[in-house]
């Protein structure tokens, strides 16, 4: 089974590469976990990048907060799909590298997902997997169905405590 | 192989769409596109969804703007990745769109790409395919190779042209 | 008497749905409360929205942070009134909720109101019902002048202890 | 049958307006137009909200630009539900008239419909009043069908359109 | 001597007109303050802007958050002056009410300053008195020289700090 | 009587400043126009603005684009009045102007108007002139009342035209 | 004398480069321009970068648009000031840039101008070879006191012509 | 060798100053701070300015919040390389004083690092130094690499963490 490589600009990121983490081994799904920086160890960076795809990875996370680099610079060396988390960082609310992240130029595509968010960026990563792992699959559909249950049961408590008032 | 399905949320996104479906149609990737409105017609995005795996499809592509909702209202109903294009629109920049495809909640994710950003979205969905399809994964690295010598051969002309300044 | 169904998205949003659900209840107005998700529990908002007039609905008030998509959602499976509460939440200052809810495109109206704004959601939703309804349109009136009253005695108690200074 | 009062801060919000109206005409619902300017005329505006319900009108829709005062100078003078339409305007995308217009205080509530929104102002006015007129709700249940058959148009046409290439 | 009339839309922005009050206090020009809704005592702040000038007002400061139409509520009521601060609450920053503050349509100014900007606000209403009256310039002028000398102050004793380091 | 100071940073603000000269023409109120800039001739906004109170002006008008210094530099050399003007200048939209001109630190206030608002700028320092010029104060206030009747006349006009339709 | 590198992101940000090459082609200091882009050519921007100090370059002007990461890219494998030009593109107005330009991490400087400032990022990187180059400072000084005498000649004209009116 | 001159625009920007020091001091560069006030002691900003060659600086650091005059008023006076600092206050995250500075006006360039950069302006004034110091240049060089060691140290600390998870 493919890897996936989660790789963080700055231990700061930890938090939200914790999420990453926790939700693929939820899943039982490989994966590795290092800090590479785009501008601090760029020499790391572009090297796992360009060797991602034959030490057997299928797909990458990168999060990143500020002027977020870090996805871009990964997916500049490989065409290993490339899922970037924006940062929230000391004052900025995350725009700057949500703006970072997402708006890449026509030739090297970024998968970006919402702030901070790490659960999210693992779970594509599985999709990316699963679309042709169909036990991974399986897996990612009772996920589903276990939240929506826990929304339910959010409903039936919420909803009910509100008849009583 | 897998289909890439291209979904625009409105006829106005067709431009965008366009340039999704040239690059896949140069790549010869097998790909249908539709117009399902996640307001409009949300009956049709949810079939597609629901159906969509078992359609043969491998990735979705999702184009809209304005409170852009169709990449998350597809995400909602499968566990294929989602690939959305926040589309600008009218005296709108396309923030808003962006927004409201990138910010997912925890559970659904979204891929986003940049706004407007038709060619990498189709790039992207192509990566997904090629994390267990070597021979698209050449092709991808080729069209890297190529876009590469186009850029330098932009530079040599360029810089050339400043030396006779 | 119709009832004023209130939504939302997640059980965060819970402390703007109390102020809401506060309000309707000091009017004396039926309501229910329900956590539907529009990306996690799309099956049960959709079945919400399609049968909330036969239900005996009359407005549909609903919040969410983030992409939030629930009132547009809601609001392209039924033709009553739906109301739009943009949430913040986490490091986001609601303005992803704000164009995710207020963006939405011709055909689907929402109408939203301010970030986090409960209190003024259930007023609205009142304001609908009471346009046909003397009762209810009198005790609005009652309110307007008790706020305003209250200002009054604001502005007598503070414009005082200027004086004094 | 209640009228809809369709106001605008300045003629330039004209174009706006005319999309209001046309779709009010096109159901035949009954509606006035003004210019009353929350700035310039705020005693015509104030009058107009003042006595909105003793003739006849169920809902206002206000359509203003840049500090967007009008939706609210009228919603604090009468319990009618009042619509906002946050209009552009010169250099603006519309955002001053968004927040002006949406962020309103607790107790006077304004329905804010999107930038330059006319025909959701509209719509939303009419699922207003049909909250106890069945026909009305009719004419808009067959309205969002006849849009979803346009959607459903256009996607058999571009579906086919994308297969012949 | 023209009294500076000093206008809250909400005794939660009392901090803020706290220090506009303490200012003017500082100079011993003459002020009021009150708490006057633009959309819950409307009557009074029409009221109160129609007879300012007459009752020897010769400045209006007004401040007010969220969708801040009090400066522009009152300004549509009278040529004098009208100072606008926008106020910072709840969850935002200010961009709301300073876009809704100093976005005014041609013909009704507003004077805008910074966000929360109390002491500003009474400097300038004095800026505005001292056009005519040589005393208070000369105390403003005064002001600058005190400010200017506790900033040399500063200015001496963190370049001696830094040079023992 | 005192007169108007009105300075541009650039001539390419010219249009503004055009349409804040004409209104001030057309009151018969005295003012000169400059063109200093903050930044390329600092020496000459300075000098201007000490000796403004001296030269016989009364309040001072400045219009600036992108990080619009010139209203702060002179209100940091005169006690004077200083209305800032933001200018939109190439692909900016304004918010640089407005932000560099509003959010001034205190001491050193600005009275901002709206982007590009040179005909409120004129206005708010005849107000401001006004304050003890009774004549003038009158003047103002007919204005008022030919806008006001502009207003009515485009609602005659407009709300008679959809009565046709 | 060392030589300016001017570096584009795509041949779309000629006109920007074209501004910085022109301004320093008029001081006659010695330049090289190239395209090399982050994404699409990062070896070639790489190998510059690591290169540039012993190719005896002194500065690096970087322009690039969207997810601007040139500057910052290059900055990562040089001790060489680097300048960053942010470029608008397409729909966008040059924020993304701005942000992707300006807010590196702790210990990888990059110097930001404003959005398509191609001649302040020309004058920038003179003012840096000046300071140990006092022929080249003053050129630099002479230009300041052009730039000033035009805005002087300016001021003469546009003064001149309103006094007229 | 040049001294590097660090201006803060109150103290309130101490902090940000305090690391702009700490890591010129850790380099041995020779530096001198100073509180001058754009607005409130114009005079010693510019004397400082007009001055600051010949006393033997060689780059000039400003940082200030707000309308963020502080650089740009600098280097209105000086061809010395001025590196803006945009600092985060109060309720503003520093999008104010980002644009304040950035955006200057072609012919008076500021270079401007990351809101609350205290380090990176550091660095980059040695940067600029470093162009024609070999010695510094060197100490830059290890600094780098002392920066990526300590990455390198995290990357094995982490990635080994999760390998025991």
């Amino acid at each position: 089974m493919k890897k996936v490589g989660i790789i963080m600009g700055s231990d700061s990121d930890l938090p939200v590469i914790q999420k990453a983490a926790d939700t693929l081994a939820s899943f039982g799904v490989p994966f590795e976990v290092h800090v590479y920086s785009a501008h601090r160890t760029p020499e790391e960076a572009r090297s796992f990048a360009l060797t991602a795809r034959d030490q057997g990875f299928g797909v990458i996370i990168a999060a990143a907060g500020m002027a977020a680099h870090l996805a871009g610079a990964l997916a500049a060396n490989t065409t290993l799909p490339v899922i970037g988390i924006p940062c929230t960082s000391g004052s900025s609310d995350g725009m700057d590298a949500l703006l970072s992240t997402v708006m890449m130029p026509p030739g090297i595509p970024v998968a970006a997902v919402a702030t901070n968010g790490g659960v999210n960026a693992a779970l594509l990563s599985m999709e990316i997997l699963a679309v042709t792992d169909a036990e991974l699959a399986e897996k990612l559909v009772k996920k589903r169905k276990d939240d929506a249950d826990k929304v339910r049961e959010k409903d039936r408590k919420i909803s009910e405590s509100f008849k009583n008032n």
